[in-house]
């Protein structure tokens, strides 16, 4: 199917479209658009590696996107797990409030991919957009514990370089 | 059929694809992948003026591709006209050669447009890319004189914001 589109086309949603479209319709339980994708657990993975993983033909891609769950760093603790593969994410800067419109429909993080421990590690080229749906968009009771080391639900996540 | 797409698809070539798929096949009349890319006069409008003209339904777009032709600023000169409407298309920095693996296969001019008369124009936000075929990629016979005031066949331009 994606194969069959022009020489030229790519996936370079909106923010805006990747929350309303593609981020809520998952948390919601709802059909999403024909997608590429990739459902993973981001720690387990160093983004080369992963990256390498979903090679996206029949075209050179330079961008990737995840569905991923966060994992709790501490069971009693709201701080999300940053570790992925052999290094950790880290991220650079504030967060950006996504609106549509007037209205604040989720968030989108900034993040540096670095080689080894934290805090200690070597940054890479690697980055990431984080984006998490506002918890006013959350249906009810999806924040909730169903698995004690899960922080939420459902995070999006692009990789490029 | 751009329509049915699933949201976030958008048309988003990389320098080579441009050249390679649209341009080149263009001017050696050979058929193009389906596409958005209008055949207009650049010479004619404003880019104000020529966007809105052509808006990309259903989604908000920020690129345009255009097809044009470039006219001569004199009748026996090689400087092309670079006038749009009430203004005119600047140059800025250098041309940037474009290479597919080792062979080069055409350029990319960057552009400024300015509104009111060279030299005093009032720079705007719209810019463009204009591509041209290198000449050694060009048909045999192309580039000649079928038209006093045409300076070469067709060039492609993006144009945004």
């Amino acid at each position: 199917y994606f194969k069959s589109f022009p020489v030229g086309y790519y996936f370079r949603p909106s923010d805006e479209e990747l929350i309303i479209h593609y981020l809520k319709n998952k948390i919601w339980g709802k059909p999403l658009p024909p997608n590429r994708i990739f459902v993973v657990d981001l720690c387990d993975y160093n983004p080369e590696v992963l990256t390498a993983l979903y090679t996206l033909l029949p075209r050179r891609e330079t961008e990737w996107y995840f569905l991923s769950s966060r994992r709790r760093k501490y069971l009693n603790g709201q701080r999300p797990d940053r570790k992925a593969g052999n290094g950790y994410w880290k991220p650079t800067g504030t967060d950006k409030v996504i609106k549509n419109g007037n209205q604040v429909i989720g968030c989108k993080k900034s993040l540096d991919y670095n080689e080894g421990k934290q805090p200690n590690g070597k940054r890479t080229n690697w980055k990431m957009h984080e984006y998490r749906l506002d918890s006013n968009s959350m249906p009810s009771g999806c924040t909730g514990n169903r698995d004690a080391m899960k922080l939420d639900d459902w995070v999006l996540c692009k990789i490029y370089k």
